[in-house]
């Protein structure tokens, strides 16, 4: 898988491609993740990628032209299957989401900055708007750093062991049971009895009971999908 | 404001602190973020912070007692208001949770990783439990950055212009409008005319047609509340 990231501000994805899992993932050559600074695709002397809103009001807005730039000098190097913009209006990330995205080959994804982009930006270019959740932040690099973390790390291979990322929540429509390592007390509190029983398919009950229970209390909406 | 984030991993933490609105916001003194290494908490010589689930299972546990010092620590230098956890089985974060979070002096921030803490951190220590959205990632780490973000943003004085953040999506309940800006016609996509008008009422009126007809479109839900 091949992902492409237009962006503003390069040096804020920096330390997140650089440690953990994207960083092993990167290196062992499961993903390539490409970052492209906008501004290397302006015309004018003071690199400007932003302009005031017609029509008054506060905020820049990112112009139509070097995002055209980049984005069709990409396009012409390779096809993509989904050229994203990182938006809080756009649909909202999940794990179906990120599981679909994890089977592609080569993605875009634009982050906006400022109060966001050109209206004909999303018109002309963009075939998927995601946002990862309902709050604004400062731009699009965090979602997207978010976004990439959700994708890499369902390429089969990238985990260490392949029946972690299967047993988190979401994957079943279950939020995660609650789990304990040693020690076995610590300052009074106790971890359950019952993982001690070596009894492994009473134990995979009390999970999913746990995990059923836990659900209901706190994300009933999960249920009834 | 003062954040202590804590973390297994703090480089991958870095560089979304080092880069626009965030460091703007932490060299203007509007908010100090500290960032502790769990591994400095940890009393073995390999630094272990994780274990072993009991019971079996994939992935590691992040033990109690490092994670009970570090807190520990923190909470005898100054009282805290929240101590929140990253979690995807969280409280899911929106813009309203990120506002109420903005007016408080104190918070702590730890980031579960690998398969998450141990469930006694969370009956002990944690008093909110967050989660920035309905996918699973690598750890606590981004969503902690996202959480940062979304609240430092609030802060006043950290947006140059006060009304910026006021104007944007969810912050009414309303998706943003589209916006446009030079140059007013490009490959032959033209700017809708009512914003050369100079009629501002009508401008602004417009606006407002235009997010409610996105909101309506894309997340009827949001009308409901």
């Amino acid at each position: 898988m091949r992902i492409d990231i237009i962006t503003v501000l390069p040096e804020l994805l920096k330390s997140p491609f650089e440690a953990s899992i994207l960083k092993r993932a990167i290196e062992a050559n499961l993903v390539e993740v490409h970052f492209h600074n906008l501004r290397d695709y302006t015309t004018d002397k003071y690199k400007s990628v932003d302009d005031y809103q017609f029509g008054g009001g506060a905020g820049m807005v990112m112009m139509v032209e070097p995002i055209d730039k980049c984005i069709t000098k990409l396009q012409s190097q390779r096809n993509y299957d989904e050229i994203i913009y990182m938006t809080p209006d756009g649909e909202t990330l999940n794990q179906g989401i990120a599981n679909k995205l994890s089977l592609h080959e080569n993605i875009i994804i634009l982050c906006g900055h400022y109060k966001g982009v050109d209206q004909r930006v999303r018109d002309k270019f963009i075939t998927k708007e995601i946002s990862i959740g309902d709050y604004v932040l400062s731009g699009g690099e965090l979602g997207a750093a978010v976004l990439c973390d959700a994708v890499i790390r369902l390429i089969p291979g990238v985990l260490g062991n392949e029946t972690s990322a299967l047993t988190d929540s979401f994957q079943d429509n279950l939020l995660a049971p609650p789990i304990y390592t040693r020690p076995r007390e610590y300052k009074g509190m106790k971890v359950p009895e019952i993982l001690f029983s070596g009894n492994f398919p009473k134990i995979e009950k009390w999970r999913e009971e746990q995990a059923y229970k836990r659900t209901q209390e706190r994300r009933p909406d999960l249920l009834k999908d």
